[in-house]
This record gives C-alpha cells, sequence and structure tokens, in this order.
C-alpha cells in the first residue's frame, strides 16, 4: 500500500484508489481537499432519492449527482471515474450488506446515478484550524455514530432514522463548534443535538452503531451532528435489489477546496 | 405612569422618562430599537475603562462612549440626555449601592464620562423571531443573572468577576441561539457556556443574583451569555467614590435599529 503520507491531493488519492494501491481510511488524506459520502441507485428510484436529500439537508447535502449511467462527476473531479476511484464500497442487496469490494466496474450499469453527499472531514479541519480539539483524531479511530429515535423525512421508497456523529467536547468549545459548523451547510451544517443523548433514544455512548467508542470527560458534553451513513440505514429498510455506498470512512476524495465549502452569511 | 403599549420608539420611551411620565423595566418597549446598559465614571477612570471593556467584549460590548461632561451620545441617540433619560439609575458611592434614583442632572459633573454598553434585549428580539422560546419573556419577568466564578480581565482598578444572563432552551433550540446570537457580537454575541453550570461556580439555578429565577425542564439545558451587569459587580471591587449605573432591567432605548446591529459574516 501507498504511503499515506503521498497522497496529497484528491486526484492522488483517485490514483492510488484506481490502481489498487490504496484501499485504507481517507481522514487526514488530501488535507484542504472536501470528501464525500458516496450512493448509487438505479435511476427508477433516483428521483425519490435526490428528493429524500432535499428534504433531510442535515444529513444529505449534496455536493453532485451524476447522469444516469456516467461514473464522472462532473462538477466536483471532472476527470474521476466513482467505479474505482473510492478506496472501499459496499454493495447492498435487498437492503442487506452483501459485499465490500475496491472497484465495482462489473456491477456497473447503464442506469446508475451516483450521489456525492458532504462529509464531515471538512468542518473538522476547521475546528482543528480554530483551536477545538477532535477526540476521535486524537485518538486516531473513526468517529462515533449512532442510530437516533428521529426519523428522517420519507421519500418514495426511502425512510429511516437519522444517524448521527458524536464529539466529546467542553461547553466552550461546543459553542465555538456551532459558530464554526453553521458556516459549513454543505458538510451537515450545525450539530442537531447536544447534552441529552437520551432525547435521540441514544441510551449507552460507549457503544456506538458504527464507528468507535471514545471517552467524554467528565466536563465535556456529547455534540451531535447529522451523519452522512444516514442513506446506508436508510437502504437497509428500503431494500433495493443492488445498491452502492462507500465504506465507512473510506470517502470519495473531490477536487473541491473545504474552503470553496465556507458560506460567510447563513 | 404612561402606557408602555404608547412607548413605541426610543425617542417616546426618553420623552417619558425625562417628563418623569415612566420609571419601569423597558423590556419589550420600543421593539426593534436596541437597548443599552449605561455606566457613567469620572473622565480620570474612564481610559482605564474603556480598556477594561476592550479586553472583555463579550459582557461589555461598546455601542457609544460620550465626551467628558457631555451626556450626548451622539452616535446611537444624538438627541438623547443621559441625565434624564433612563427610567432608573443606581447610584454607586465606595462600591455600595447607595440610591436608586429617576434622574441624575443634580449629581452630574463636568468630567463624567457615558459608557453605553449593548443589551441582549437585541438578540431576545431575535431569538423570539427565528421561533426560539425565551422562559423569562413568557413570564414576564427580570432574566436571572449570575455572578460566576470567571475573572474578567481586569485593566487599572476595574477587575471582578464575569456576570451571566441564564435562558434554558431545549438542545436544538440552544444550537439555533448559538447560531443567531452570534451574528449579534455587540450586543454580547453567541453563548459563553451551557449545559454545565457547576463549571461556572453556579451550584443553584433557582437562586440568581439578579433578577428572576425560572424553571428549567428535564429537556432543556441552562445556556449562559455574557452580561451587561458585569460592570455593576466590577465597580462594587472597583470602589470609586462615585458612579453610576441603569438599574437592571430599566435601560437606556437608543434610536439605533437592532437589525444595524446584525452581523452576516462573523
Amino acid at each position: 500500500m501507498i504511503e499515506r503520507g503521498a497522497l496529497t491531493s484528491g486526484a492522488k488519492v483517485r490514483e492510488a484508489c484506481r490502481t489498487g494501491t490504496f484501499f485504507g481510511q481517507t481522514s487526514g488524506l488530501a488535507s484542504g481537499f472536501a470528501q464525500a459520502n458516496l450512493v448509487v441507485v438505479p435511476a427508477e428510484v433516483a428521483g425519490d432519492f435526490r428528493e429524500f436529500c432535499r428534504r433531510n439537508p442535515k444529513p444529505c447535502p449534496l455536493l453532485d449527482v451524476t447522469e444516469p449511467g456516467s461514473p464522472t462527476p462532473i462538477h466536483v473531479a471532472p476527470q474521476a471515474d466513482l467505479r474505482t476511484d473510492l478506496p472501499k464500497y459496499r454493495i447492498w442487496k435487498r437492503g442487506e450488506l452483501a459485499d465490500e469490494v475496491t472497484d465495482i466496474r462489473d456491477l456497473w450499469r447503464d442506469d446508475f446515478v451516483s450521489f456525492l453527499i458532504g462529509c464531515s472531514f471538512t468542518f473538522e479541519a476547521a475546528l482543528l484550524q480554530a483551536g477545538v480539539p477532535v477526540r476521535h483524531i486524537e485518538m486516531n479511530v473513526n468517529v462515533p455514530m449512532f442510530r437516533t429515535n428521529q426519523a428522517c423525512v420519507p421519500a418514495g421508497v426511502f425512510r429511516g432514522p437519522l444517524v448521527v456523529s458524536m464529539r466529546p467536547m467542553k461547553p466552550a468549545d461546543a459553542i465555538r463548534a456551532v459558530e464554526i459548523t453553521s458556516h459549513y451547510p454543505d458538510v451537515h451544517g450545525s450539530p442537531v443535538h447536544l447534552g441529552l443523548p437520551e432525547q435521540l433514544g441514544i441510551g449507552d455512548l460507549s457503544r456506538p452503531d458504527y464507528g468507535a467508542a471514545v471517552p467524554i470527560r467528565d466536563d465535556e458534553l456529547p455534540v451531535f451532528w447529522a451523519c452522512g451513513v444516514t442513506p446506508q440505514a436508510v437502504l437497509q429498510s428500503a431494500g433495493l435489489p443492488l445498491a452502492i455506498t462507500h465504506s465507512p470512512g473510506c470517502m470519495f476524495v473531490t477536487d473541491i477546496r473545504d474552503e470553496a465549502l465556507k458560506r460567510t452569511a447563513v
């Protein structure tokens, strides 16, 4: 596997994925370039999924949507091929996780539409830059994620629970984090909740549904953001014959700069 | 006393104060016009107090400072007279509250400098407009305020604890409140703390140091903003022979519109 330090741009990460020299987690790679969650569905339900994203902009902020059959996200990485350029994919059959692969060319169909959804890695870079510590980055593990008792607004066959990511923070840092992330609506924006996890139906913060557990100290509050893994929970209940996503943490790296996703007036 | 409903502008409130027909709390009056905290000190310490405000912008955001001896805040209300146009004043002698009066013309001196400090009423209007409920307004009582264990940054003779105001909110509303108030840095801006009052040295939220207690429900967090009453706690420790402030809740009403204090890029 190629050294992570060599992967300094979206193009370099994608090339390493395409040539089979990289298939790991993308956190911390290509610093300054925005990363994205991937959801691939057949064209017949693509309209419904687009509407699902529009109705649930906090978990599913759309960065790009491809033409049916095209593996090229022309707005965020016009040279990329979504069938080969991610480190790892998840194959969903009738709502079940059927396989994890590093290339989906043999599964590709002329009617596939790809959705690229903003990823929290962008706002985490902004948090670190502002001096707000991020626990799971310090610990070098995947962010803890939880299915909640909050239902997304359904659209067509797509319905399911909101999934959130959790970052423990001191209260003053939590306030600063709300301020900072509110400027990044295309990568989940400000938190959806903080302080009272039981209101989200989360009983045990040490047992995340995805990712790794991180400790919460006595002087910290758990802060929850809407998460781009939400579509994977939704695909489970939609039960489509075939759908494809990225593998959590193994994102698509775009050519878009994090800074380009910052909105100064919100 | 004049009917509160008739006091629809800064000029009308000030005239009613000046003519002795109004001397009550100003919350909810002159909707849309910014209100201000008043601090009057002799010129010899005015430089120190100005520096104190600069070093502590969250509790002491300056809206206007007068020339020595002038009772006219030319930037926020050029027709006003600060000696007569507030409903009620507090007279501080050697750090002790000596009197509450409705007119300070007989105490006025050629060396008095007046500081007008932004007031949370402006951001409360923005919160209500966004559908975020504000408990003490619903209950029609003064906001609960607490002296904290956090020291302000001192300047000259001015030193003392940060005073905070507290508003209980549901977590999602608290997040929205951070976003909204971050756009109003001239009226205390975003909160300084939320969720863990013991970290501020506040042991009992039902016993505020100023204002009235309000209940906190199980599904709410206490959210704390820096408060314009901080200078009154600071004057107590400065022990000046003579200083004058407004009486808490009985503010100076300016000609400035709340909207003019909104910053879209922060």
